[in-house]
């Protein structure tokens, strides 16, 4: 993962398959895999944010693998 | 989170503080927090590539945070 620039709360990057899939396991772990108590307070958002998030790096490895 | 291209294994994208500090809590949690059984065969790498991610995403977080 690399930085090409950081503008306000916005940051563009560079990211690869690999990092990408560690992503994706490590969210579905923490979204339908493991059960995380205080869910909310240990990852500073609600489950349904994590699961957008989730659904938006599948979609971005579906492009990648297609 | 947003996707700029797709080329070969490499994505460019935006994304922004807050999705930055899901994937931090979520890697954190999975490198550092909660005990994942299996964890290479669930995750699909190992402790040591998620930790080192870990690490790139708290960076640019600070750039962010800056």
């Amino acid at each position: 993962m690399d930085v090409i620039s950081v503008a306000g709360k916005q940051a563009q990057l560079t990211i690869d398959g690999n990092e990408l899939l560690i992503l994706n396991s490590a969210l579905n772990e923490i979204c339908n895999g493991i059960s995380v108590p205080e869910f909310e307070t240990r990852i500073g958002a609600s489950k349904e944010d994590v699961c957008a998030l989730l659904n938006d790096v599948s979609h971005i490895l579906d492009k990648m693998m297609a």
